[in-house]
């Protein structure tokens, strides 16, 4: 009898679907929306070749670690588009029941840790969740910059509108990579 | 100037090309082939999760860091499915030319460090390398077995090569996990 193991692999078939969550933004190429499996490896390793910009007192590791399972509950709740309107009350219960049957698949001691993870990350407190969260924002300008606009096309996206639902939390956890990345998405816009 | 941020960005959206590498397995629900991208992810989550099966000695952030970047060299590469016929010798050229650019798109340290971290990896002589390189073979019998065969069916694989080409490097750096699918694997096969 394996059950703990038997439960994580439940967990790590069930993690599989993230790979077919379609979200808003496009590859550099342009060629085709991402997934929500790759975007988790691709900020993972922003995280890994970023950390020296890292605010002081974040552990990259936990960071890594964040980012891998910030967005399981998709895999229920689906992809919150930022430029897109949602109902953000019923879009945290959904994220919610979610973490609770997703994470509820692995043994109780995992399922609390890694859900307990999620929820740091979601309420973006602490150095460690905020410099993750960063991450998550600062990865879909520059994949938009490469693509010659991509999500800010479709979603006839403004400079205003992008510092105040982008730009303010890339600044408030990795101040560093905003610095870097403004200048660009000005350009870009021509502002 | 940010000669480094510069340097780290543009290995950024370098490795983003790695999603659109195709790799010989499906998802669990057998709808499309993997990429290499999500298959990063995928394979580092396998790390967090069954941490606890780790042979003594085993660093899981190491391993997890390893994962995040095993596959990069695919960009120029490709993927060389395991079940596939490639010349060996060209393949390992092919793939240090590709580390030599891709890596080398990093500030000096940090493309020695991560170079160093792959190469590891490839070797497979350390705990930490055997530990990923398992990892790296488990996943696709697993997603082969939810899909209901996937590229076993597609390359025409017995159990005896599955077990020497796969089975004898998952038995080596994990042995606890292939007693847990060695079974299901036999079962799927009828042997
Ligand atoms: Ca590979």
């Amino acid at each position: 009898m394996t059950p703990r193991l038997d439960a994580q692999m439940a967990f790590l078939t069930e993690a599989c679907r993230l790979k077919s969550v379609n979200r808003a933004t496009r590859l550099c190429d342009g060629s085709r929306y991402e997934n929500s499996g790759e975007h988790s490896w691709h900020i993972a390793l922003y995280a890994l070749v970023l950390a020296e910009h890292a605010p002081q007192g974040v552990a990259i590791d936990r960071v890594i670690r964040m980012l891998l399972i910030h967005d399981l509950v998709e895999i229920d709740a689906g992809d919150a588009p930022i430029f897109g309107s949602h109902d953000a009350t019923a879009l945290q219960q959904d994220e919610s029941a979610a973490a609770d049957r997703i994470f509820g698949l692995l043994p109780a001691d995992q399922a609390e840790s890694l859900r307990a993870l999620w929820e740091e990350f979601e309420a973006n407190q602490t150095v460690d969740a905020r410099f993750a969260k960063s991450l998550d924002r600062f990865q879909p300008p520059n994949q938009n910059l490469a693509a010659g606009g991509g999500s800010w096309t479709e979603y006839d996206v403004s400079y205003d509108r992008l510092v105040s639902r982008v730009g303010s939390k890339i600044a408030h956890g990795a101040p560093t990579l905003w610095d870097w990345i403004n200048p660009r998405i000005r350009a870009f816009f021509g502002v």
